[in-house]
C-alpha cells in the first residue's frame, strides 16, 4: 500500500483527476491537502507528494517519503537540510516552458509599446499621444539561465530576428545551440551588459543566485533596455529596482515573481513607473490544470511500474547549484 | 519659385527638417502651418502639400496645388469631390509598416495574456491570480487588408508559427506570397472567419470598408478570437463591438483608431471589458520624426528634380477602391 499526498500552489486538483490517481492501484490511498495543518497530519504515512505547496512544513514528520513531484520547472528554491536529509526522487515539470517563454516575450513587447500607460490613460478616459515615449526595437537580448524555459525564449527571440547572448552557470550543448552567443561560471557576461536592449531573467533561486540582479548588475544596463523576470523573485533586488527606475534608468521592467510579495497595497513596487506587474501567472493558459494534471498521472504511473520518471533533478544538485 | 506647405498630423516638423527643405533650392518658399487659418491662408499659392492635417479645409482655396505627400500609408480617407478636381499627385508613406505591424502583434499577445487586467491589479496594489482567464495560443489569424502594413504583419505571425488567412480586394502576387490563404473579391472569406483565433485590421477608409465589421461579422468570429485593428477606425462599427464584448463574446479587441473618437471620458468604449485602446500611437517608436522628415526630404528632392516620387497612389485609385 502506498500513500500519495497532493499539494498543489496554482489551486485544488480537479476530482477527476484525484479519481484517476485513485484507479491507478488498488491499493492507492490519495490524500489532498489544503492546509498546512492538513498536510502535516499526512506527513508520516506518506510515500509520495505531488505539488510542493506545504513541503518545508511537511519534511520534518516523514517518515517513509521517497518521491516528491515538484510542479516547478526551477525548484532549487526547495532545498533545505530536512530536503537533504530525507533525500527523496525530486522531479520538476518542464511542461510549461513555452507558455512561460512567450509571457516574457509578451512582457518585454507590452513594456516596449508602452501598453500599461495606454492601459492607464484608458482608465482615465483620455485620448492623448503624449505619455508615450516609445523604447527602440530591440537588437540584442540577454538571457540569464539557459535551462528549459530560457531556452525555449532564446527560440523566440531569434526567428524574431534578435541576437542572443546567453549566461549560464555551466556550458551544456543544448543552451549552446540556441544562444548566439554563451557565456559560462565567468564573469565576462558582466561586460557584455551594456549591450542588452532586453534582459530576461529565468534563473532558479540558490545561493548564488539570490540578489544576484543588485544595484551594480542593474545599472551596467542600458539606460532604455528592459529587464523581465519570469524565474524567481529572490534573483532581483527590487529595493534597488525601484530606485534605478525611480531615477530614470532603464527603459522598463516586468516582474511576474517578486520576492519578498509586496507588504501592502502602498507599497512603492505597485507604483513605481515603467515597473509592470504580473502575479505570478507566467504559467497560466487554458489548459494548465488539465496539461499539469495529465503529466502528473503519467509521472504516478511510472513510478508505480518502477520505469523511469521523467524530469528527475536530484537534490543532489540543486545542492551543487549553490 | 515653388511654394511648400507642411501640416503633419502628428506634432510639428523638427527646426532642422525645415531649414533642410529650404536649402533644397533656393527659390523654394517653405510655410509650416500649425492651425487651420494659417493653412487656408498658405493655401492659394502653395504648389506641394507635406502632411494632411488640413487638407480637406485647404482644398477648396487651393490654384496651383500639384502634388499631396501624406503621411499615412492608406490615405483612402482623403478622398472627397475636391480632391477629384484639383487631382493633384497623392503620395503615401510606407515607412513606418514594420512598425505598425509591430504594435498590431504586441496589442495581440497583450490581450492574450491578460496584460490590461494586470495593469489594473497592479493600480490597485493586488497581488492576485484570480481575474487571469488567459487564453490559448493562437494557431490562425486573419488579416484583411494585405497592404504594406499587413503584409509586415503576415510575415511577423508566420515566422511565429501561426497560418495566415489574408483578404484583399483584389489579387496581388505580393499578398499571395506571404498568406497561407488568401481570399479575394468576394464573400468565401466570410466563411473561414470562425477559424481566426486573432483577426487584425489593416483596411483603409473607403464605401466599401467603412462599419464594414458590424455586428453579424464580428458575431461570426469565434468566442475566443482576439480583434485587433490598426487600420481606420471607422472600419469598426465601435458600438455593435462594445455590445458584443459586453455580452461575452471575443477574448479581446484592441482599437488603435476609434471613430468616431470617443465623446466623453464616460463614453462605454473606454471601460468595457476586455477592450484595449491605444490612442493612435501605432506607428510611433523613436525614430519616427527623423525617419518621416527624411523620407519626405528625399521626396522633396525628387520632385524639384523631376524624378518619380515614391508611394504614388493615384486619387483614381482612391476612388476605384470604393
Amino acid at each position: 500500500m502506498s500513500k500519495v499526498l497532493l499539494m498543489y500552489s496554482n489551486g485544488q486538483p480537479s476530482l477527476v483527476h484525484v479519481e484517476r490517481l485513485k484507479r491507478v492501484r488498488q491499493d492507492l490511498s490519495v490524500a489532498v491537502a489544503d492546509s498546512e495543518e492538513i498536510a502535516v497530519r499526512h506527513a508520516a504515512d506518506t510515500d509520495v507528494i505531488l505539488g510542493h505547496r506545504y513541503l518545508r512544513q511537511v519534511l520534518p514528520h516523514v517518515r517513509r517519503l521517497k518521491w516528491v513531484q515538484s510542479t516547478a520547472a526551477g525548484p532549487h528554491h526547495l532545498l533545505s537540510s530536512d530536503l537533504r536529509r530525507v533525500n527523496p526522487i525530486l522531479t520538476r515539470c518542464t511542461v510549461f516552458s513555452d507558455v512561460v517563454a512567450w509571457h516574457a516575450f509578451t512582457l518585454a513587447l507590452s513594456l516596449l509599446r508602452r501598453i500599461p500607460e495606454a492601459v492607464k490613460a484608458q482608465q482615465q478616459g483620455v485620448w492623448a499621444h503624449s505619455p508615450f515615449d516609445m523604447l527602440p526595437f530591440p537588437q540584442t537580448a540577454m538571457i540569464f539561465g539557459v535551462g528549459c524555459i530560457g531556452r525555449e525564449l532564446a527560440m523566440i527571440l531569434r526567428k524574431n530576428g534578435l541576437a542572443v547572448l546567453g549566461v549560464t552557470r555551466k556550458y551544456s550543448p543544448e543552451a549552446d545551440a540556441v544562444c548566439d552567443e554563451l557565456f559560462c561560471a565567468n564573469n565576462s557576461w558582466f561586460e557584455h551588459l551594456h549591450r542588452a536592449d532586453l534582459c530576461f531573467i529565468t534563473l532558479p533561486l540558490t545561493k548564488s543566485t539570490s540578489r544576484f540582479f543588485d544595484e551594480t548588475v542593474l545599472r551596467a544596463l542600458p539606460r532604455h533596455a528592459v529587464l523581465v523576470n519570469v524565474g524567481r523573485g529572490g534573483v532581483v533586488d527590487t529595493d534597488a529596482l525601484v530606485s534605478i527606475l525611480q531615477e530614470g534608468h532603464l527603459g522598463g521592467a516586468a516582474l511576474d515573481v517578486v520576492d519578498p510579495a509586496p507588504s501592502s497595497s502602498s507599497d512603492p513596487v505597485w507604483s513605481v513607473p515603467r515597473l509592470l506587474i504580473t502575479p505570478k501567472v507566467a504559467v497560466f493558459h487554458p489548459e494548465y490544470q488539465k496539461k499539469l494534471e495529465a503529466f502528473i498521472e503519467n509521472q504516478v504511473i511510472r513510478y508505480l511500474r518502477g520505469e523511469t520518471l521523467l524530469d528527475i533533478i536530484s537534490v543532489d544538485k540543486l545542492a551543487g547549484d549553490r
